[in-house]
């Protein structure tokens, strides 16, 4: 039984061939950032009001139009068939169920209008959201827009933190390429008129810059958010280019190792953005308690990565549907023991930093006075 | 032969079910805040001075009335025949015979009554304490109070970190949900007129508020501690709602995970109730040159729990004790070594926090300001 | 071949007896001082100057009129019979040879006269001092202190942290409470006129107090040094009643745990005195780094205890010689890639503390503006 | 397969003795210092730009004259026929290969000469530079600074943090003293007209001083570097005597245990010398992100040591050319994912230092007002 969610791994660990679950849990380099975002969570501490409860918490959220009820996204993960026979199908179905949106993966290995068509199969009216690598061939990315509008998903995210591919040094030692026999990038499929089984590569291009994002504005009439933004000059680049949000990721600490943990950027991005986007945060919530800290600090809703791998592998739509459950009673409990009658209570009094713990010093200058964090200099 | 208040522990570990040591070393989640208890008070360190002892070192305390010959209090822990058979009994009459206060557990496995009449049956003068948890049935949380006042209980102590349960995933893990054959909580039988043998469950509620409160020191004299406010906020309100005291605790990390240690909010809590109520703190107290610490820097008093049950799981009545002894005299020795002729002499230029040990920097602010501890923001 | 002082101990420790190791290392409680003294120094960095270097470094002191080769004085460390036959002698003729201050411990197995004797008996001129346990008896103190003045001692060090014998947890587990047959503290013995062959316990007593200090500076002319002060009021206090020095020690962590480190400690110590009297500084010195970061921040000499002992239980007046040497090398190695061409030249600048060491953050202020550290309070 | 700098040295590990190993692998004293230079570089962060790359990065650099492909010069290290038969034969040819620069070693295995023929002989433009210790004999150091010169060097590093040999106690212990016969310094053979076969050994001379660098200024034309400046004070005091670059170096940890990481240290030497002349920083460098950051902070080239030795070790020149282009690929990689089209978009705000970081805190100054790092002092 999985009481935790890291027992979900535990047991996917004992499924999954070794070189899959290298992939799944493996990062850039030497995996700094990937153990900096649990890292994070945990340094952080709760500051609970007691004596003003309530018998029920509310839990549910709307975001950028889509309604959830819990705020905890499914962020995007590549090639759930690598894990399970249904890929995707299974994911979306217990997302769902429970009421959480789901943000299908470019690379996903299930088409995301057959996506969308299992999450209308059950009678949630959960949303899809889709995941978007802008392709440097802009007639080819515009295809991958018109899949998703069509599929009905009701936001984009676009990655921006992928000019070349994040260097997966346990894919490299272990020979892992490309996927098995029999998986492909559905969404990749045919998207030229009048082709037939012509499956594209992902390609990223270090070229992108903010003007693409501006004619992807003129693309589409859906929500776009960005994900992948850590600097706060960015964050207010991307409000001033009309993203309506920003996904606070560091890609699990796959793309560049040694970025810091998302938290630790979070109140950074939310001063820079200034309360006019809304900012979701990935990287490292395991726990209701991260959740509840990630919100009193000043998120929106958080996504969850790599835990919904493990739980697809565990178990398929059962296991991600009670993955998806324990984040919610944990959340829940997590609500009664701070006080909180609902999401709206979570304040960020209710979270404390001790001195020791990493803390966003102030950036070191451009100019002549070089500083290392708040040290003067002799 | 236990030399430690560790020792101890390690004694019980050998003698106990595994899941019953369980039961008293988990706490909530992944723990965290257990672990925390005891490394703040490792992290504190102690600037004693010299040439300025005396002879013998006065530990009398008075507290709200109740005096004892020990600034160490037992905290409320429920379920003592779990680890001993006498229970309670045992645990009270140690506590009479070294003239400290112990509160009873209101999910103590002996009647609160038969308890008191142990400690007076001893020739102390030591005093009992009764924790209480407020049910929502006000009727029955009013005959709870008339026990513990009919039994001579000196003061009330209000857990209010308690909405719900919290979540030992150690019991979880081992199934440890209900009590042995033969053992009930004594305090909960028959609370109505007519009724026998009817033993009713602890109803957890967070419906609970300061009402409630209100309601308590109307249908009592006895003064009341609030036990598990950590927020200072909160301890200004329990201030307003007419608190004698707060018992600073957060549970021993069995409610919520990843808040602080009790030792690193003392100084706020001290700061919030300005001198108008005492503070009385456990979680993690260990040794003698603890007790000076919590007392250095301001803290009545201290509590013990978990060195309780293990002391009881030892050795029964002669294993507490000797724990009691054990501490009294470490406390003692602490105090000759800190050039100090008692408790007045602990002044907080005693106690000295490294730079690098967690402090209680300021809480994030509300408004769009947001910023992580003392790091400035960009 | 011993290339460290920590291969003396490693050698000592195959050679000894596991309980005397014990008694050796060991410190208070849970050591928690024991090892901070030599993390302080490990954490503290050097920044060298270049090119100022010359051929040959002056490493000679004068230190209240005690000259000496080098700046490391032997601390006053109890027992020496116990690890080597020939005991303090063999110290004595090491430390002579060396040119090094010999601080005899009044717990000596070897009486203060015959050791001077050895001393004398070599052709240095290095400096005998003696370390004094005020007795309560004042008269038998008066006779101690005769005894070091007949010797030729050149000062006493008069420990004050020890109200109380420190609790070596490891002794007592060990059960190790008395000296083997055949030793004893010979300066002890035959206190009074006409007694033959009684020994007397050392008396600590917390009753000791400042006036004591005044009525020892009455009855010697020698200089006095003041062992065991680590409150930086004491060390105010400690000039008005005309010490002539501190020897700023912790007792090597035996007697009050989670007490800071000495090096914590010594920029406090040093603005308190403000220059009236040297300061020397022992705990935790294992390299000849660690020496000249001391005196880089003020410190007048540095005191090594334990090595001492290691290094006589391995080879006797040999093994203490080759100790002694093995730091001098170090030292001037030190001083030489510092680019100093004596004691002189250790400057502060010379030192470093990383932001995530310890630093004496302010002590708690009295009153009610409680604090930690530096961390501001809500 | 080697896929990170780490994977050259596991290799070099199984082919080398023991001894050698331990020559190249070891450090100072404790060794303090060789670990703190990879460790700072690990908790420094980087805050990447996005949207704003190009196709293809610009890693060329020009550097007092000398031209290079990558901003990564091979720091001077010496006997590289101890672990591969050509030594720095191959060293150079794969140096040239990649564009980098390589400072031969005054205690090369091969003489200047023959390096810079080997050079030559591969059709790069890559610079040789030359390490020098001044010599005493001032005729034997013109010498050796006459072959460099006639060698086609195109800059001199001189080595002022050696005026003794740093403590390899590794060494000490492996009793590892001299070459293998058959190895030998060659730049110091026949120094003198007329001699043959005549072998000198490398004099370290705490003698030298900054009237030496000025006697170097007048007998040569080639710009000079210092190498190992860490004070600012020094810093400031190199420019003022007319050096025209610093490697900012601590000789990998192996002359003076505990100073500080290069990566600590290089805001300060940056401030001190304020953009006058250029900072090479050493010691530490593993990845790319390393290179960025120590760029992104204002170091104008990075250089490395061990490295180059486990490549060579591993692989001789095939070896050293696989780790250049390693590290060549790592570094484009970061700077694309760091939105940088070249060297220049590296600026300080893309480097973050969390608040536990150690940070240079300002010196102790001197004067009766000590004190520790930033802390207050009561």
């Amino acid at each position: 039984m999985q009481h935790t969610v890291h027992d979900f791994e535990a047991a996917a660990r004992d499924k999954l061939d070794p070189v899959h679950v290298d992939f799944i849990a493996g990062g850039a380099r030497d995996e700094i950032t990937v153990r900096a975002n649990e890292a994070a969570f945990g340094r952080l501490q709760l500051l609970p009001r007691v004596l003003r409860g309530s018998a029920v918490r509310d839990l549910d959220i709307t975001l950028l139009g889509s309604r959830a009820r819990m705020p905890v996204l499914l962020s995007p993960t590549a090639f759930h068939k690598l894990v399970y026979p249904e890929g995707e199908l299974a994911t979306v179905r217990a997302a769902a169920a429970a009421g959480a949106i789901m943000i299908a993966s470019m690379a996903s290995t299930v088409a995301v209008g057959e996506i969308a068509d299992a999450a209308r199969a059950t009678d949630s009216d959960a949303q899809l959201w889709f995941q978007l690598y802008i392709q440097p061939d802009l007639e080819i990315t515009e295809a991958l827009v018109r899949r998703a509008v069509d599929a009905g998903c009701t936001a984009l995210v676009v990655t921006v933190d992928s000019p070349v591919l994040g260097a997966g040094e346990r894919n490299r030692r272990n020979g892992f390429h490309d996927l098995p026999p029999g998986l492909r990038c559905e969404n990749l499929v045919d998207l030229r008129d009048g082709e037939r089984g012509h499956v594209r590569q992902i390609a990223m291009s270090p070229e992108l810059n903010w003007e693409h994002i501006d004619w992807l504005r003129g693309v589409t009439e859906l929500p776009v958010l960005l994900k992948g933004v850590l600097h706060p000059e960015d964050a207010r680049l991307a409000v001033r280019h009309g993203a309506d949000g920003l996904l606070l990721s560091n890609h699990g600490g796959r793309q560049l190792d040694t970025v810091p943990a998302t938290l630790e950027l979070l109140p950074e991005i939310l001063a820079a953005v200034a309360g006019r986007i809304p900012i979701v945060l990935d990287g490292g919530v395991r726990r209701g308690t991260d959740v509840v800290k990630a919100l009193a600090l000043g998120a929106s809703a958080v996504g969850i990565g790599r835990p919904v791998m493990w739980a697809l592998a565990q178990g398929g739509e059962e296991g991600v549907r009670r993955l998806l459950e324990l984040l919610r009673d944990e959340l829940d409990d997590t609500l009664a023991l701070c006080g909180a009658s609902g999401l709206a209570d979570l304040t960020p009094d209710l979270v404390r930093v001790p001195a020791w713990a990493p803390v966003p010093g102030p950036a070191v200058a451009p100019g002549s006075d070089h500083r290392f964090g708040g040290g003067a200099v002799v």
